[in-house]
């Protein structure tokens, strides 16, 4: 079992530390290939930021099924162009933020995100609506921290605990979901503080894929229809 | 007053009659300049169109506030990157889509939208979901037409025609939204022959720019953030 | 093109400068005539001003009508027995208020609407529900000032500012909607001020008029059923 | 203990049937007093109807509290200035299509309404979104037949039964409520038929009041608040 | 007409105040029969002890119509295995809690409920969820209570009196529904303080049940499917 | 890695077949154990079954705790006290039906759930309710198979096909989700033949739990409140 992860962003500060939490993160018998984009911008924290963005994670879909990978998880809880992504191949493709929100659901009722910055909050928001979970969100919160200033873990960490230690008592939070594939190693150290489930996007991702690759399934194509060919100029 | 029509596909088929009937649908004191892209897909399907032609999207809307125009309608239905085109400038951007169902929601309790293929359905219905206008809409229902297949009127009219009336007598809509820009010419003859409202997304969207216009309103900032200048490699 | 604007209480107060804000509103191709009513209420501030309101609104909608206008837009953010209004004369009818939301929903995806009165709060709501926008909808405050007290600018300014503030910082609003068609002229004031986009319910009305008729559209009327004939004792 | 059942209509074909009707709806100790309107159209068929009812409908529910009765019934099914007349007065007041709907919710899971004409069947809806009880009714359905025909009861019977039916089996209704006062008499004889529960609104809210007497209850004046006195022409 | 009132726990502490407040709260031409289990948790606050009460409560509503009762109510806020019940017989069963909704339902727009301990919070939301009432509901707060010490009287009234006043002013409530039926006799002092209805469940479940008679209704036997018989090891 | 699958009825029909088909759907390196109940009905087709086995089920669960297991898959589509279960223990228990509801959202917008009888439609119905998904469901339609006929595989598999296509052609699903754990062997040839994604509930839940355990993740106890100690009688 082969699967690629794909960080759609072009920064390689975080990518060595990501590559070993990745491939730690399932057993030996998956074969896991984190890469990250050679194009684009450093961190998603926009629409703009995914736009620019998405050309080159279309691309990289489209590599990793040529290559014969089994299943591609993308690595950002925002899921940029996740509809598009799950239309170009017959792999399964699972975003970040989905597989985090699914995790959620198993644990508990309502559950709050904590984002990187207030840029990204609607970004998140559409998604829950998109997703029709609203029902089922306490909040979206931001930590307003940058992505890039997530490596300096102990601000991080500070940060998202004060965000959900509101989301728990002011919001009615059950669970956390932190809301950005950059703060992976953070969750355990947050979930042994908070006593309550913290989910990492990016392992629960990879974990997803792995269950669908076990059952055999791939997204639906009669609601992920592939694209008509035609010309592009 | 300036507004600048972006037609976010390549196809120059259309575009002359496009040209003509955006310009008489507002009166002589509008300014409109109609454009497709140079670049992208001849017509928009598929997620996976909207990519291609997203970065040629977002430089042309840049380009129009850049050249002083005072306000953006992005002339599809499937209001591509509508999120990042709000995002990056200052002037009103208005989506063909989101300004037909803001139509209909003065004239009706519930409408259907015709659009062209089966593939786009789930997008548009991912858009209503996201605007979360769920309860008023009736359906989506296909006219089993590609885009540049509207160019034969009388095939589009009798196509969209037959599914605005089960959109009525079976799934109770009491208005019709055309989900193509492509279909703008038939919007009233139909509305002769059904007896309801039927509305027509590009000049829905001139119109409401119009509005925003006239009541000196644009986009939340605090809804659509201002992207963060960052490094794209 | 000829609108009738018509303020559906029988206060004379406001009159004059309304009647000035409203014509200025529009182009100079419009034909814009602003009456109140002769009989009823002074203000509309519960259910049971809006029934003593009603059969002389009924009247002049149906006159309005009868004397050639091309639309009638009614000049209270409560929307007063709307679905009445639309049910009765063929031409578009407009409501001060949902053509207020219609405005938001473009412009951001939660908005707040600042009403006059706790009296009112619950009015707008059960509007809000009947329009099924509540997912739109932040919160809806009350300034606390009384319809006629709201001559008093200054102090209509600062108790609407003080709740916007509110809604934007604890509801969460992206912008703002003024609740009264007499809080008109603090649209652009407050909107410099709180640099978030602040809709005037009267002028949306007027604007959202002028859509219908450059569209050729009005309410459906298999929506908005013509009322049968019958013995009125 | 004494109602005042208040018909907002100026019929008097159905009145003494439904006099006797709703007086044995309820025990002996309970004082029933029926009453139409003098004025007003003789039945409610259109938002117009409501509004032309509604001033008499108002001075109605304002004697019975004035003349001592303990509650009020509004015995039309279409809810008429509901909310209005839940704030002029501090006894109970209970609409029968609210009624009625309460009672089915106790019922089952979904139910259907099936109202006199497609003239109601919006304002029915309206009313469902208002109390926001939409995702617990299955349709409403029209019988196609107008209130003053109901007098031929087979008819109605039959016309009622065979939407009924449909509602059931199409449509997944698990019990029916009958969408007009005016088919009070046709709930036992249709439900010993139909086998699912159907429910009479006039005397769903009759029974309701009888509740809310003895529990001590009336409308919360935060939700409906008193009018505030002022000047009316 | 005789019903019962299954208290569905083992205490006996509250019995005696019980039998005699569920009597008067119904005229004489009434039976009213109350019962609490000889087996099973002294009190329901988990669904644990729900598990461990059900197969008592079971037999309890199956023996109350074999006893030839007309109706049978389930005297707990929390709606213990409420469809199960009125699966298995044919008369009406109605839960203390499902009542006291449908009679706030009448009452206001929003009411928040007031429950024992924080245990059962998201016991009761579940069942505003099954209801699918949501949107009626202001919140549910705990006054911190456990239900045997509701006992002391002056305790429990002040501390549902303080969430009340809390649900009142910060979550918008209209209405208190009272969330457990140990807090019965403090429904009318609260109401006499708080000014707003509060609403006792228990005695809600008991009017219910007479409606329900007084109707000739009972559940839909087609959303309540009467159990097939199988083997049981 | 030690879980322990619970089928919570007494039928040894399909043990066996059952053992294998779970124990094949996860690696070697899970330990695997399946098991029944010794008593309670042979099958879960009603709300009186689901309470006849719960007794039985709260032992099973909370013996796999003792026993040392990792985690507990309750190995039945209607998820039967769910709630409690996740109560009681601290290891994850994860509900086949919840599991198969998270691995269908992964893959489409919208599925439609094949239960046995029309017996349990509202049993599954309330459980989507209950997990507020109701957005993301199609259809619940049903097999018109008992529990214990699936044995027969042709016909269920045929009575199966032929409600999926009628949901997918039909009620717009795009996936098709078993809705009993013993049409478990079905899902591989009936999404080969019907071209969709078929998602079979225990293996769903098995797949989850260990996903789970991977994660170090369990149900959050302020969501699932740990059950207080108290006599029971």
């Amino acid at each position: 079992m082969k699967i690629r992860v794909i960080i759609p962003n072009s920064s390689r500060d975080f990518l060595e530390s990501q590559v070993k939490q990745r491939q730690n993160a399932v057993g030996k018998e998956v074969f896991v290939d984190v890469m990250c984009l050679n194009h684009g911008p450093v961190s998603l924290e926009s629409g703009y930021d995914e736009v620019l963005a998405s050309p080159h994670l279309v691309n990289a879909v489209l590599k990793a099924e040529e290559d014969g990978y089994d299943a591609v998880t993308i690595d950002c809880a925002a899921d940029p162009i996740l509809r598009t992504l799950k239309e170009i191949v017959d792999i399964p493709v699972i975003g970040a933020g989905e597989a985090s929100y699914l995790c959620a659901l198993a644990l508990c009722k309502k559950f709050s995100i904590i984002t990187v910055l207030k840029n990204t909050v609607e970004i998140i928001k559409d998604n829950i609506d998109k997703y029709a979970l609203g029902q089922r969100v306490a909040s979206v919160r931001t930590a307003n921290v940058p992505v890039l200033e997530l490596k300096d873990h102990q601000k991080a960490f500070n940060a998202i605990k004060e965000q959900a230690i509101k989301a728990i008592q002011e919001d009615g939070a059950h669970a956390i979901v932190l809301g950005c594939t950059g703060m992976s190693s953070l969750a355990n150290p947050l979930q042994n503080e908070l006593k309550v489930p913290v989910i990492d996007p990016a392992v629960s991702a990879l974990q997803l894929a792995v269950v669908m690759l076990n059952m055999n399934l791939t997204q639906s194509k009669i609601c992920y229809c592939k694209p008509i060919d035609k010309t592009v100029l």
